[in-house]
């Protein structure tokens, strides 16, 4: 470098460092605003094909997605700008000579502190966003998340709000659900197991299962499944009746089976186990 | 820099930058102070917002709601100070030229084993603030928090102390709740399932149980719901009767339609099986 | 600076810091002392204000705070003690140019290995610390404490003693305490459960319940409270009796409550299902 | 080096490294693409060749594994990107005489809380990654993942989508996988338990058996294995018929043995045992 | 410092502080064996005083009291010898101008892994430390580990040692024992619960209970307590007969209360319920 | 050193540097490779002497012992070199003057996150190498690795596969694996328990033990056990007959014994008690 | 120092500073190897002496402690001279001007990410030192470690071998180990319950027991103890009988004791309860 320029720089140098490290902070922060909304657009997309998720996008799926996606990068944009603005305030202080030795070796005492007592947060929030972004489920979809079961009444990121048969609301911490089980995804299944007396005709009784199944052909995917005999002992048979629904007529549909069912058995005189014997009662799912 | 700038640096440097460096704590706790109460307001609105909670404002919600943040601005304030004070200590000590190392490094020792000692009471903590911002519950509210079951008495940043229905006062820490089962959340549903002897009319049960429904009138929300058979075995058909509630009237309505099942059920002559039997035997919820 | 300043402190600075650290020290010791107390005494009054604890302060309560204050103030002054004398120590070998990296950095291997070890004494350090600041149980209190249940002989910052019926004393960790269930606060609930016979007249039963309640006027607080069919099977009607106690006189309510219930359905030939097939028997609580 | 080469150096060596850090962040970029795209496919086939999985190549196998190969790599890729990025802007501020000390312990702090949290997500992923290069299962397969158990739906990093017989899509973290129970593998079993009486000839019933297991020749893969008393007590005796298949016949043969078992034994007049004595009772897998 | 100072320090510095180092550690070494045995005996005697310990001090207890002390100073005083001599040696290399950043680092990395690995052996010897100074139990006391129940046989640092009713010697690891219940301390308590039938006089049975009380004069603290209707159902009333012993004579009371409440009961013809009916079956504790 | 070697090495120093470190790297991982097969090799021996494991070498168990020599020792082969690869490069960088201080940190953090996450992993591998080493279990054997039961398939660093007797094929990572039990090692026993009716002779019934036993002399290991009554209630004594026979063969020495047992005692008229009575029913293990 | 030292010293000091370094690490590892098995044999000694281990040191005892004492030693010195000749390494690199920060931030980062997977290996092998130390089991004991139960095979540094009575031969991880129950330490007691009917006489059913006693004088260690009634209720007494034995006498004592118990009961015409009623059952243990 010229002289001129080396003396410029020793005289003005801190000077100059604050000033570009708060035009750098504003630039940095322009193009973070920026590239978030980009990355959390295309990670949605990408996460989406990625995993394989196929569904016909509906008006209200994508407002749905769209405002996820604002209120995500809202988030993440407040976070940058809290960041820069604490490495602006490190720097000049840097500059003006104070040493920031000590305040980042407190910092990190209190941050690990924090750190490990906020990871399950942490572990809530990353959990909620991938939630959100694989679409394990949606508000209106029935769950069970392992903590509780019902109707999804709201997806947050850090919490989802489950709704259970009797009205209580459950707040479950995304972080604590190991596994979702999805009731309202594509398709679901009536199975209704069937424990009849030893001494019944197999095939007689499979009869009136195939002829209970047709009644209720309004609600029916496909052709309704009779499978032998699940279970065997010295006093009873077990038989399956399997037939496929679209998920909310699921429960509807079990129960006129097991209407059906009984009445084509008490027409054909078949004898069903009384429930302290039964290695399958039939039971509403 | 002029020379004599350069020669006044050198000379009362130190004793500038120590000035300097209280000055800036006392202005960054002026800062804070005012930015806590600005962020803890907002969180609180921002939170409410995103996680899409719509009750109205009464009275004694927007005073409980001014009352935490308070509390939590007053906390995050002491914090602010103590850690202020503590870095100006260093600072000083550094610029009267005792070396800080070896005190940051025994701090930091230090630090780490309370840190990780500490992590459970920073989850309890961190857990009580989302608690509070999410309003998951309030007092009077009858909660399920797994590890205590009954009415709120009192919800603060560590422990939520819930009295259960024999009186025993239940102190839970935040952050070994899991999930929230608040059954005081907009409404509820009173269920009551009937099995009832295998040679009984289904049809003649559920109007038994649609005139028992009827019963209810004043506290009911909307039509009962007189669900199929839910269960079925060789001795029992097993019926649901279901009434949404507002949730603190939801026992008592039970109550009434049991009574009620009981005695249409007496005069149609329909039998309920016993208890043994039974697979599903109505129980106050 | 003045030349000879610079000069002087050339010369002495190494002494001049030994002594100025070792006047620090003592100074800060002083200080510390002083905070400590003021801070737990201060931490002590608003725990009690922010959670919400408004008991009336017996002569015996203002005693126990007193020497708990006393008891921490001087743990934490012990702690401080140590740790400044460590520092000085530091400091002594670094102004006499011993290198105390390599001493420190094995001190850090050490403290970590012991930090994690210790972490559960931390845990219970700051648990036992809560217990008494949030005053969730006092010596004399009928208490659950999960790993435990019975009266408190002794709260210790690390473990609370806790002497069942049978007279075993249990020594429970204050970290293991996940929820604390405290029989003796405020208020207990008298709860009697009677399964009655299917064919008994419900109002009948209830009637006779409310007759059994009025035999304990002395020890009752307000109204008894007579619950409809809490449930219902083929052989059974189960009814509750609540009356509210003071927590002292709860157990021995219950049992007058029993005996009163048990004449009065001997009187009007109530019967009461045997325990084998009844859902709620009576019960000691 | 020669006088002219360290003035150059000197003068011009700020520029010079920001220069020569963001051409080698450019190669190092395209050497790690490439050195990816490499890694990934010798340890696709690396990892089957020591786990020793010889199944044939299918062409849906081929393009599954080609799919694969291309998401991961693809992954890995744009993570390199980002991190050239973030380090290269780095070393430009360096260069530009701004301390990065202060950020990167920033950085750090936030890293730190950040990795903590997202454990659990490197954990799946990780997990992901060997269920998928140590095929451990594929779409169509029947599998038990202790957490749900169905058919596979999809095989994502994090997830995997179960669907049970119901119906309900089971969404499986990877990490939560502790072991694996794959039934679509290789060939299956048809196990039938039956506990007969204990006056039964035991020889009689074992020729049963034999004769019962002609019934299925079309589905059987060799002999049918007859074992002798698996579990003898006062009033029975357990025997065991067992049928290796093809994985997708299992559950059908079962059935259709159970059925045969049923007629030979009506026809030998041996008689099983109830359920309510029985050791094993003969129940679907 | 004159300049002579300054050279000969320059000269021969790094000896002078080998050799002050050498000092330093067992001037330290003397010091801490020193403050080890007053930390130890003072914090014995203190934690004592905290915990409200205030049996008598037999002279076994005072030698137990004494050897404990001797163990934990020596190992103590063993680490202390170790770490100085490892602190000597770094201090050496480093003023030999070795290095010793690498083999610190080194050593960090191995004592991280050794670090965590250790934990729960630092966890087990911290609670050893604690069960002594506390004085939960010693030897000979009658205790409930959790992971197992018997009569002490030895109280290590790292383990205790238990042997149960069948001679089995358990080695249970300090850090393991949640919590304590020690059946040897002060008092204990027989409690008697007897399941009459029904149809019994309640008084008439308390009066035996009462009678059956007075058989045990010799052993008894205080009072017998027959306490009323502890449990309530169709066919039994629950009674309870409870009575201060010394520990050691709880059980031999509690049978001699059961034969003289069977005698009792045998003479007023009030019968016991049957183990399969009853609530409380009378067992020994 | 001579001063044309300290210009010398002023002037090319850095690029000597360079050469250095990469002939240096390129010695040491020959060095390395070298080093890693010797490791493998005698850790493999000395485990093996240490652990006691003196199974005669059969030409399969020597086979294996050289693949897996061969697998792990080019597994840690490629991280030897890879490691290597980074470190150079590094090297190279720091000598061209680019810092890599922040590289490094940024690697840290994310180091940090991917340990964390990468433990289980570790685990995984470490449990695998020490199961391979120490030969708890091969290929064909019989285990029960409390994830899964049934025979080896295939012993991986990371997954051991199992598939149990319905042919399910279990993946179980090896860190998950708390205790192997390996019932193919050196010899099994064959375990009879009998309940008989209390009214039987005792001698009687051991006497037809003894003849049972006998049934089996082909596959028998020593003498047969005859123990006395294991256990004894109102109606029943139960004896054990134990036969020690070769692993491979106690499945079916126990079904023999059992067929022989039931002949024996319905020759000498000695009942069993039925299943819903007896203690111990003699169950196929 | 003299001026030719000083010049000598920073002409050939880093050649100087390589051979110390080398001449030291042979130096040390001398040192250590020789400390090692110092420090292990007398850690055994102590920690014997400690524990208050007293048995008789037979031959047996003797071998197994000397190989145990090798094996512990030659483990420790391979670790001492890898660690030494790592360092050395590190040292020479050093000194010949090749950063050693970017290797050792490297190796730092992978083995912080081996640490945390190896820190279960870490406590498997600490944790069987102790058990060898302690000696808490040996080869031939029988015992239950909660993993597995049976008798020891082999004690190794990271597993344990235990061949149940079936033969499975059981691998339990050192580290898994919660507590050990060793049922061959010193004395075991034989304890038969028997439940009598309620009509049987109490004092001629203990003569009974005394009398059966008497039956195994041989194998008896001291007298038997008859206790009173341990537990009581409507249709029986439970009475004990214990007799104090040689542990490896025990079992066969039980089974001795229980048919002499048999035939005085049927002399006295004391009739047990069935095991369905029975409150306690006389199993094996």
């Amino acid at each position: 470098m010229p002289a001129w320029m080396t003396t410029f720089y020793a005289d003005w140098g801190p000077l100059l460092r604050i000033v570009l490290s708060i035009v750098a902070a504003l630039l940095l922060r322009a193009l973070l605003q920026f590239a978030i909304r980009r990355i959390v657009r295309s990670i949605t997309k990408s996460v989406r094909r990625i995993e394989g998720i196929t569904k016909e996008d509906s008006p209200l799926a994508q407002a749905r997605l769209l405002q996820r996606t604002e209120t995500i990068a809202s988030v993440l944009g407040n976070l940058a700008t809290w960041g820069l603005t604490f490495t602006v305030i490190s720097v000049v202080l840097t500059e003006a000579g104070v040493s920031t030795g000590a305040i980042v070796a407190g910092a990190g005492i209190l941050g690990a502190g924090l750190g490990f007592g906020a990871q399950s947060l942490v572990k809530d929030l990353i959990s909620g966003l991938f939630i959100v972004f694989e679409d394990q489920y949606g508000v209106g979809d029935s769950v069970d998340l392992g903590q509780a079961e019902g109707v999804v009444e709201s997806v947050g990121l850090r919490v989802t709000q489950v709704r259970d048969l009797e009205g209580t609301l459950w707040f479950v911490r995304n972080g604590e659900i190991m596994r979702v089980g999805n009731q309202s995804q594509g398709w679901a299944r009536a199975v209704i197991d069937v424990a009849i007396e030893y001494q019944s005709d197999v095939h007689l009784a499979q009869e009136a299962l195939a002829r209970a199944a047709k009644s209720i052909d309004g609600k029916a995917i496909g052709e309704p499944e009779i499978w032998g005999i699940n279970a065997l002992s010295g006093d009873q048979i077990v038989l399956r009746l399997v037939q496929k629904t679209k998920p909310e007529d699921k429960d509807e549909v079990a129960r006129t089976l097991r209407l059906a069912v009984k009445s084509e058995f008490d027409k054909s005189n078949i004898k069903l186990v009384s429930t302290a014997n039964a290695i399958y009662v039939n039971v509403k799912n």
